[in-house]
């Protein structure tokens, strides 16, 4: 992996070795902070109002007061990309609530670290071509799943066991039914229609998983946001994970079982071809 | 508050501007990693083998291998007590996966980071005497809470809306039932049976609410850990929490409702007594 060059600290851009953190910065002792990881396609961010617009959402909910406009962090973003001379790969961007000494409760007069870099990454066509393993594991995390914060040991834990047994993602399933990946979204497609976890606080909600809703619709595929049960996953027809730095990607295999007839599955590669032809157009309109 | 002096960081002492957190330290981004707060009275650890015997059980339990044994550990906090010059107040240890590009499942050949400081603190003689409030507040933690994880954002969340309705702390209640404080452990006094959660895996394993439950013990006074529902509170005659930092301290009133008389039980008062005690006789034993 190539090293870091250029780094938003604040509202500077520094070189790596310029910036420190704080050892009473709330996001190394508590978790304290939310993020976003954006991708940047041939130097393009792709999405990028739809993840400023998620930060500011769980900035809100857990009452961080971001210190400038998403306008002008969308600037500095886009000269961060523009310094590190990046084209492909994921823009990661932290707002930590800030540093002060330890206490639990939120300190007064904090102003929030925001910390953003860019990280080289190519498209992972191997498993979007050939489809992935997954495995079940029990999702014991909080139950405001929606807050995109940094608070992700258990999404850790739950990913290091799938990996533990050969597998790419974690399909965690809370009280008997499935909610998503430990860093995707999981959609299953059965009797034709493709089925996935409505957008609560029991989910992410990942702006990839809103744009294969989007590109659903537009091929009339029907869609069900429902919540379904573990065995449901051994009775689809296809299944796939969504996010933003896998994309759309099959899963084949799920705790040893096939899914369906083991291989990528139809309406999975409608998806995957429409999701390719939107990056194509993001980058073109730029 | 007085500022940090020397930093215990891996297995050095520096001085605080030489300690810098990497950007890409576990603990900044995924929240991964573990920590001990450590009471010191007259200069000398309270109960400090407990705490490290905690430390190691949480990294097992999210498989951190500690890059050396506790009695060197021991050996280097005592280290920073001497060097500090350090009196009263909490010993801050936390330790992180380590620094790695950032990653969900655990990265290969990764060096934890150990960091260690004092953090002056007067025991809250105040609180202890007069009592304190508290609220309820739903319990939406992750079910791994006997560790002692650095995702702490549930509890900072639960504590600051203690604050906002000027409590002390907050009392968290997961399916009706009372857990524990935000950063505390709960007892009630019901019946003249002294009642607390069990420890599972749905509390922190307080090393306060231990030796509460030893004096219980010598003072003849009958215990149950068993779970009690959030009705129990308002029926109960004593209340207190206990913890490191605040040591055991009267709840006087819950949600607006005064607890028993609205002054600190006798029962409560009697394990005050002891506590201070044994506090006085580890000054005296070192």
């Amino acid at each position: 992996m190539e090293p870091i060059m250029i780094i938003l600290y604040g509202d500077q851009l520094l070189k790596r070795e310029q910036v420190h953190v704080d050892i009473e910065d709330r996001a190394y002792q508590f978790g304290d902070g939310i993020y976003e990881v954006i991708r940047i396609y041939d130097g393009q961010p792709f999405h990028m109002q739809d993840h400023l617009d998620r930060l500011e959402k769980s900035a809100k909910k857990i009452r961080i007061s971001l210190p400038y406009e998403l306008d002008h962090l969308e600037a500095l973003l886009k000269e961060l990309i523009r310094q590190n001379d990046f084209t492909q790969g994921n823009l990661y961007l932290q707002v930590s609530r800030g540093t002060a000494p330890r206490n639990h409760a939120f300190p007064k007069n904090i102003s929030p670290v925001i910390i953003a870099y860019t990280q080289p990454f190519e498209r992972p066509i191997k498993e979007q071509t050939e489809g992935i393993r997954a495995k079940t594991v029990n999702d014991v995390r909080w139950l405001l799943c929606d807050i995109k914060s940094l608070n992700l040991l258990g999404a850790v834990l739950a990913k290091q066991e799938a990996y533990d047994h050969d597998c790419k993602e974690a399909i965690l399933v809370r009280d008997g039914m499935v909610t998503e990946g430990s860093s995707t979204n999981i959609f299953i497609v059965k009797d034709g229609i493709l089925q996935t976890h409505p957008a609560n606080q029991l989910i992410l909600h990942g702006i990839t998983r809103k744009i294969t809703l989007q590109l659903a619709d537009q091929l009339q595929i029907p869609v069900k946001e429902t919540a379904f049960d573990r065995s449901a996953l051994f009775e689809a027809g296809e299944m796939f994970l969504t996010s933003t730095t896998m994309e759309i990607c099959p899963i084949i295999q799920v705790d040893g079982q096939p899914v369906g007839n083991g291989k990528p599955g139809k309406i999975t590669r409608r998806l995957q071809k429409a999701f390719v032809q939107s990056i194509s157009s993001n980058s073109k309109r730029q």
